[in-house]
Formats: structure tokens, C-alpha cells, sequence
């Protein structure tokens, strides 16, 4: 049993109950989805759902055929294996103290970071990237106090490229 | 009856099942969930999902109120009315013939995109904004050939600028 981390990335007709239904079969099997997000492509009648599971590789494949028989799944790519670019969004609030200031807008710019609200006791900051790289700069930021965090899950397309 | 954006922030114990019950509760009443992203918070018991959906005002406020009793739900933000910052990420699989590159280029300048991966024949851009931002970076790009794109959906924080 080699219990990895599954990206799955599903086409859908834009219907209600397409999402219940999915999030079903995981839930059913007892599996937590880790991360997901689901949006409009280009053609409004189809979203995209991106989900991020972890599990034993045979029942994800089991599951992957069960997702093939539901009706409005369009297509299920697996991108596990599959060279892809993966990226996640996150906003983060953190406590601006004028003495931690000069240090948060350091690591704003090593990250490529952004600013995206100042009040007067917080920053918000934007950064894009893959997990871990969000995940150090959520630990970098961690003692000057952060207030809240909102983070998108991951999304991902085939690479192009060749390695 | 006004039919109108909502955008609702919910933090949920990191379950199987939730988010099925919690799409479940929208779909039931045929409404479709526009985009919707769920990831980890700082704290790994807890998830946070936000999701954008339509319709009036009146049958959202009993969603909400029907969400605040679910179990595994811990609170239910309403971002629509609240100053909030949000922001979505999208990957565009473009079309890069020799003839369209300085073009594209521009227009990643402009948006304060970034090319995160080359092909012989296609760029990947990472972009992020609000929804009329990614809408229009979309639209300009359409007509070198947008291979294929993914999306986030929108996250939110609350505001802390005074406006």
C-alpha cells in the first residue's frame, strides 16, 4: 500500500450536484480531499475541478473509474505521474508592528510576493507558487503574528516543456 | 427577488464528507456553486472554503443558516456585503508562434503576469486578480490560441483599509 499524494484534474458539465456527487465518492471511501477548486473554463458550460487526494494508488483507481461513469464528467486527467505545472494562491494577514515592517517587506520581495492591503495594524500579502514555497513563507511570517490566511488549493496543466 | 453575487468564507473541520454535504446543501436546492476552493488552514484540522454562487438574497440567508447547523461547520462568513480583498489565479496554455511572442510578452508585462513554463510551440502564464482582471487577460490572449486554462476560483479576506 504506497499511500502518495493524487492530483486529479476533471472537466464537468456546469451543473448542480456535479460537485456533491464527487466530493461523495471520496467521502465515501473514507478519503479526504486535501485541496480542491473547481471554476468556469473557457466554455461556460464546463468547470474544471482540481483536487489534490491522498491515498493508496490502487483505490484512487478505482475511484478515477468510478468518476469516468458519473454522468456530466466530461474527462479525468490524472497528473500525478504526468510532468505538470502546479501552482497555489494564498492571502495572508499579518500583523505589521512598525518594528517587524522592514523584515515583512523583505520576504515579501525574496518571495516575489505582493502587498495588497495595508490597515493600520495589518498587511495582506499575495503570493503565488507551489505548496512548499507557500509553506515557507506562511513559516517565515508565523512570528511577527499572522491574523488569517485564505489559500486556494492547488491547480494545475500539463507541462510543455521537457525536463 | 435580486439575483446576486454571493461569496461565503467557511471554516470547517478537515473531514471526509463535508464538503459533499456542504455542496449538497446548494445543489439540493438547484443552485449552482460558481467556483468554489478548499485548502488547509494554519491549524491542519480545519479547512477553509470559499465559494461564489448567484441567486437571491432571501434563499442564500436560509443556506446560510441551514450551513451554520451542519456539523463539522465552525463559522460562515458572508464576504458579499463586507469590504473584502479577493483574488483568484489562473494557468493559460497559449499558443506561442514566433510571430505572437513579443505580443504575448507585452501582455504579461501589462497584467503583471509571469511565463512559468516554454514549449517549442506554447507559453503557460501565471496571472492573478480579481475575476474582470483574469477575464481580460483571457480576452486578450484568445486570439493567439488559448490551448487550455485552469482556474482557482476566488478566495477572500476581510478588508482592513478603510475605504
Amino acid at each position: 500500500m504506497t499511500e502518495e499524494k493524487h492530483i486529479l484534474s476533471i472537466l464537468v458539465d456546469n451543473q448542480p450536484g456535479v460537485l456533491s456527487r464527487i466530493a461523495g465518492l471520496f467521502s465515501g471511501r473514507g478519503y479526504n480531499i486535501e485541496s480542491l477548486c473547481v471554476a468556469e473554463t473557457m466554455e461556460p458550460d464546463v468547470s474544471r475541478i482540481t483536487m489534490v487526494t491522498q491515498g493508496d494508488a490502487t483505490v484512487i483507481e478505482q475511484i478515477k473509474k468510478q468518476l469516468f461513469k458519473l454522468i456530466n464528467v466530461i474527462k479525468v486527467y490524472d497528473l500525478t505521474t504526468e510532468k505538470s505545472i502546479q501552482r497555489e494562491l494564498i492571502l495572508i494577514k499579518v500583523s505589521a508592528k512598525p518594528e517587524h515592517r522592514a523584515e515583512i517587506l523583505r520576504i515579501v520581495d525574496i518571495f516575489r510576493a505582493k502587498v495588497v492591503d495595508v490597515g493600520p495594524e495589518h498587511y495582506t500579502i499575495e503570493a503565488t507558487g507551489t505548496e512548499d514555497k507557500l509553506n515557507a513563507i506562511q513559516t517565515l511570517l508565523k512570528p511577527m503574528g499572522i491574523k488569517n490566511i485564505a489559500r486556494s488549493g492547488r491547480i494545475a496543466l500539463l507541462r510543455e516543456s521537457k525536463p
